[in-house]
């Protein structure tokens, strides 16, 4: 498996979407050297953005993040989140009403800045739901695991309310070895026992990129195939910039091992345009 | 839809097979007038059993309840739980070593009595795991979900291990409106996360069909279709109750309730033999 | 369950996209007293477009269908097909090579007006595969069934390919009781059988919507909440454009019949935001 | 990985189960030499039954090609397929009318000789449905797929069936690389289609073991870790030995290839107690 340099491959593209988990970060920090990538993106003027499942926090606590460890290309406005596209969801569709969530304050904090009012299932009355007009799914910390899912399966079977799930990852990683449970897939559980269907937020689906999409197209014309999808896992990162029409690059620093990456491709069926080691610049 | 009388059905059967939950006993206890029918069946040389989904606590513990409330027909060895299935699986299965569990004390001490030494995950070092031969789920209580799941999680991803579902329930009834995730529902999600397929005991299952069978075959030659199974539920009771080639009684005390019954028919393609009110003779 | 007067609701929106089978014509035809909706629109300067998930034939061909029955207003510009997003991600993807398709010839035929060679599973040589780029589902015709079903399944154990599903409709009805098992049922039979990951379009996905949404803005500034989506199905339809940001309505003239209207809203957990009895305006 | 020799490892058991396909025969016939192994075994003592998921023919049809092809310690008593639970169930279940299938004739013939009707789909009238008592799938071979997979759905429809699927494989394989879709894969995309739980008999299923146990334990009582299952398929034949508290042997010579099988074993966590090269002695 020959695989291909990141800086000659970044030249020939007018924008580059990053993963961040695994591409960009692991559980360590920042992948070192991370910061001469967006140093030699700026210098060649290719434009960047960070697509992120994540919804337990704002853009702005995601960029400080990156800042606070001296990587100041990735200001707010470079990163798109699917806690994002649940928040314009709810402006577009929940008109009144408070929006029940499970989650940390700090990721409903976020929904609130949209003018929506929100409640965590913890607080919710069972017995007065008039005012309920969505649930909402935003993260994994936050709430009793136990006493909260089963009062979101009762809080579905007494009222019919649409279901947003802010993030489609089942897992995460915690560290070289361990993972934890997402609040995608505790969602999942939630769906197959109430036998009702959540709309989800996340790569791999389009309405993720299309999002960065549209803020790029904002500043001048682009074609789809005029941008670098780059990601570390096939199914959310690969496919899903596959199926907007954009080519992709697999890195091997995260979630796709070295070793198992060509079993990976050909036992998915998911093909990325091109692999490489890593986005850091040598 | 027309119902048949219980009574008059159960006297061309030699046997009868009964769910617990929705068809003996609901949420407020003992279905009132349940002590006539084991009084008839046993006027009448019918022989029963008790097929039940429950890995939570013994056959022993089982029957005291019936027995403490005034039924004294439902002796432990009237009793078919699918904690009896994983009970004997790693009797047979596990020859020596630990069995990693989920579950309370109780449900773990019924697995001791067949010889076989347990640990919780919550006591469980996943640094020391040589001695682990198998992980079973027995009850949805007895743990800290968030921090027990994701150690499970993780364990399976440390050590590659039989897993035993010891009850396939995902939900069961807490009142008449709310329910609650049976350990089966928590199971399903960590089996996906995983993506390792677990083993499991309890009905549609023939597994749970075959125990029962065998025990009345022990008494004396029975045909599968001299027994009728009686339950609540179409896929667990009444599907599992067909594929063995037993016939089948839909009761409309519980889980499927008069008015959507034939509805649930049609739409599941799961057809009793029979549809009754009630198991109670009036 | 109280439905809304179609004409009302449609002068609080700027434009309309229509679901066609089910909501503008159905196993008979045109449903009756259609053109006056569309003669409504016009007159108020109320935008419209099509959405379906058909990939058999080409938005002229489709337009057609309309035209020659009397309903000019629908011309192939307002004709938004899940062909069409197939179509654009075999251009931006398929640099060079022939797309292997199973489908009639009409179908494949506007995929070559991309400037992409294609090739029948048919007439396709298992030997002789360096030059095939992708696989791609048109249309449940003009194939053998058992003999090219099981070609293309041991085409894809021999060469790893990206597969694109033009139409995630798994049936389509026939007559008044009859279905027929489309495309998108097919490929998910084959998906499951060799394990691989294939990349969907139609609705309810995003992409959809978003492709009409970018024709519509390209006229001039519009809001998502300013657009009405109107459909028979609640999933693709119904689901597809809540989780898009636009308001939805359900017509009862196809696949969701007046009677089990509430059942089904209540059982899915998709709420449309309007129930009209048809789009045809009285 | 270490394997271990086939021959001394039989002598450890009361009776032996073998998978057919991919462990005593393959693609180009029977395995070179499979005739020492009856030979060893029927000097040693050791019982043996063949446990094929196969419902294309009779058990004297099954065993007619091995003993045609000299190995003539495989007679029709010693074979237990999915065919003949199939049967044996449309016998207790089905009283009185005709079964539908959807297979060949032979396939047919075989459930006939349980004195039952029978019809092919393709001969049946759908306006005259009365009589139909059940359906079910037999062979993926005798039918046209597109018309009569089609008219099943409609069937299904129309009338309220019990669906029965004789072959819980999904595929099976033609010659060294080709498969071909069973009539189990068939099925599932019908049951996905139709919605309905259809009830299915073969490997992994509890039943089929349960039902060549019966047979042995005719001759006198034996454990039921006394016997050995054999197969070259981790979930068919290992998980079904395995959970029915069988030790399990997979070989080498079929389905799991030796440079996979410790990769197989540890991603879907299907642990066969031991792992031979072939049954084949040397």
């Amino acid at each position: 498996m020959k695989t291909k340099d990141f800086a000659k491959l970044a030249l020939k593209y007018k924008a580059i979407f990053f993963d961040a988990y695994g591409v960009l970060k692991n559980y360590k920090g920042l992948i070192p050297g991370i910061e001469r990538t967006f140093n030699f993106l700026i210098e060649n003027n290719i434009d960047y953005y960070i697509l992120t499942n994540d919804a337990s926090r704002s853009p702005e606590q995601l960029a400080d993040r990156y800042v606070s460890r001296g990587i100041n290309a990735i200001t707010p406005d470079r990163i798109i989140s699917s806690g994002m596209l649940a928040r314009e969801y709810l402006q577009y569709k929940v008109k009144h009403g408070t929006v029940a969530y499970l989650g940390t304050e700090d990721s409903a904090h976020y929904i609130e800045t949209a003018g929506l009012k929100t409640i965590s299932i913890d607080k919710l009355d069972l017995n007065d739901l008039d005012h309920i007009s969505a649930l909402v799914f935003l993260d994994d910390e936050g709430f009793d695991w136990k006493h909260d899912v089963n009062k979101v399966i009762n809080l579905l079977r007494i009222k019919n309310l649409s279901v947003i799930v802010a993030n489609t990852d089942i897992s995460y990683p915690v560290n070289k070895i361990e993972i934890a449970i997402a609040i995608g897939g505790i969602s999942d559980m939630i769906e197959e026992i109430v036998g009702k269907k959540f709309i989800r937020f996340g790569k791999p689906d389009a309405q993720m990129f299309m999002f960065a999409y549209d803020q790029i197209l904002a500043k001048g014309p682009i074609r789809k195939d005029e941008i670098l999808m780059v990601g570390d896992t096939l199914y959310s990162d690969i496919m899903g910039g596959n199926k907007f029409g954009m080519d992709t690059a697999l890195v091997l620093t995260g979630n796709t091992l070295p070793h198992e990456a060509e079993l990976k491709i050909v036992s998915s069926g998911i093909i990325p345009t091109y692999i490489c080691d890593s986005v850091v610049i040598s």
